[in-house]
């Protein structure tokens, strides 16, 4: 199989380094804008080899895009003459957007994935090889994807062990507002809270656990999750009034002293875990 | 070393496991509003022998109080005829008001301490003996402690791993609210945030490590943090306050479409992990 990887990251270097532990025989291309992430990437033998040229992957069995995903609406119109046995897999975290902007041309060689795992590193020295195993990742409108692309890309992700859900892109995009994008517009701003006071070394010196856990993802690269707050702007908002609506009210609960009323908020709150 | 424990959940517990591995001879007793919890405690060999009557404390070497703060003010009055070689150890997440109702007579048998440390699970069954190693314990107002106890408090948590921290109670609870506190309320509020949408389980079939961690605390009991929001309930409301004003930032940021300002808000959030 001859794999094609568009953005040699965490996401990307990942995937190559999984297909590279699942299949004997994969061959495959690395491209990346940043230079130093291409001699990384070979070193690390994420990638077989590397190429500057979009036409090299013109005949390719799959293409993984895994960049930022403004770079992917400014990737589609260049994949153009792409072959119509190739299967293309972006790996967005919005979902709309991209899917929209996919040309009838090459509708069909698309399947628009979101793999909801991660880390807060990024480069390709943060690849690691069980990344996705027992991970969801959300398959969008495929529908529009071709047979062919369909049976492959369900068949990587199930070798991979992953976990596949179907969902319309609309519906993605609200869910992973409240899921995975404003829990990041919280982490960014609790860490920032904490910034902004007068000695935060001495307060972060008493960091616990949760407090880790909660500002684990302000370490995010802004490059990635600028692109991703812009494209989601709509959902992201009213997840975050939201979110907003239930702090405000705890902080009521706690300015009128009505401890009874908190308690059960916070009940609330626990029974999340009955769910997850 | 014979050892009172006042309160057999993860903290007691996870302290009495860490005492009977470092030291070869101490003997446990332990106290629990709950009687299952003292069966639980018994039969999983985390303590001793059990009591119900306080008068069995009064000569020990040391008594921690392992209970929520509010359990911690209602028995400090029951302790005001122990002997005056006893050191007593309170893990209260909060300081001031603690620190500020021991009577004059006991003072120097009080050592106040709050380990950072915790998991989001509770009761016997959760305890586990390296919760507290290498772990920060912050010491308050310890000039008020009596020599002995000062001795035997910074011994044992020295022996335990633990890194000890010299903070006034009042500086204590400021900085508690913002590492701890207001944290909690924010994973507690995304938890609610996202049961109170119409169809929370399709959300949650998403979450990835990112939701995970951020909600992870949101499991916590609110027996144990409505106390705490309580006897802290100013400097939390502060921190709330503070956290708010970073994430009406980021909102504005988002409406407004100013994403250069927005990536320059994340990219501060990143350095609070050169800190961290």
């Amino acid at each position: 199989m001859q794999i094609g990887i568009i953005g040699l990251g965490l996401m990307g270097g990942s995937f190559a380094l999984a297909l590279k532990e699942r299949y004997e025989e994969v061959e495959i291309i690395g491209y990346d804008h940043n230079d130093q992430h291409c001699i990384e990437a070979l070193e690390l033998g994420l990638v077989d080899k590397i190429t500057d040229d979009l036409e090299d992957f013109e005949n390719l069995d799959l293409i993984l895009l895994a960049i930022p995903v403004d770079a992917i609406l400014n990737i589609i119109p260049h994949l153009n003459s792409i072959s119509n046995k190739t299967t293309i897999i972006d790996f967005g975290s919005t979902k709309s957007l991209i899917v929209d902007s996919i040309p009838k041309s090459i509708r069909e060689n698309f399947v628009p994935a979101h793999p909801m795992t991660g880390t807060e590193k990024s480069g390709p020295s943060s690849a690691i090889s069980n990344l996705y195993r027992g991970k969801v990742v959300v398959l969008c409108n495929i529908q529009d994807s071709g047979e062919i692309q369909r049976r492959l890309a369900k068949k990587i992700f199930s070798d991979l062990g992953m976990k596949i859900f179907y969902m319309d892109a609309i519906e993605h995009d609200r869910h992973a507002a409240f899921i995975s994008h404003m829990p990041h517009a919280l982490s960014y701003a609790l860490a920032n809270s904490v910034m902004k006071q007068e000695n935060p070394k001495a307060i972060l010196a008493l960091a616990g656990g949760g407090f880790k856990d909660m500002s684990r993802i302000a370490k995010s690269s802004p490059n990635m999750w600028e692109d991703i707050f812009r494209q989601n702007k709509n959902n992201l908002l009213e997840a975050i009034f939201s979110f907003k609506e239930e702090l405000e009210q705890c902080e009521e609960m706690i300015k009128a002293g009505d401890w009874k009323a908190l308690h059960k908020w916070m009940e609330k709150a626990n029974s999340l875990h009955e769910i997850l």
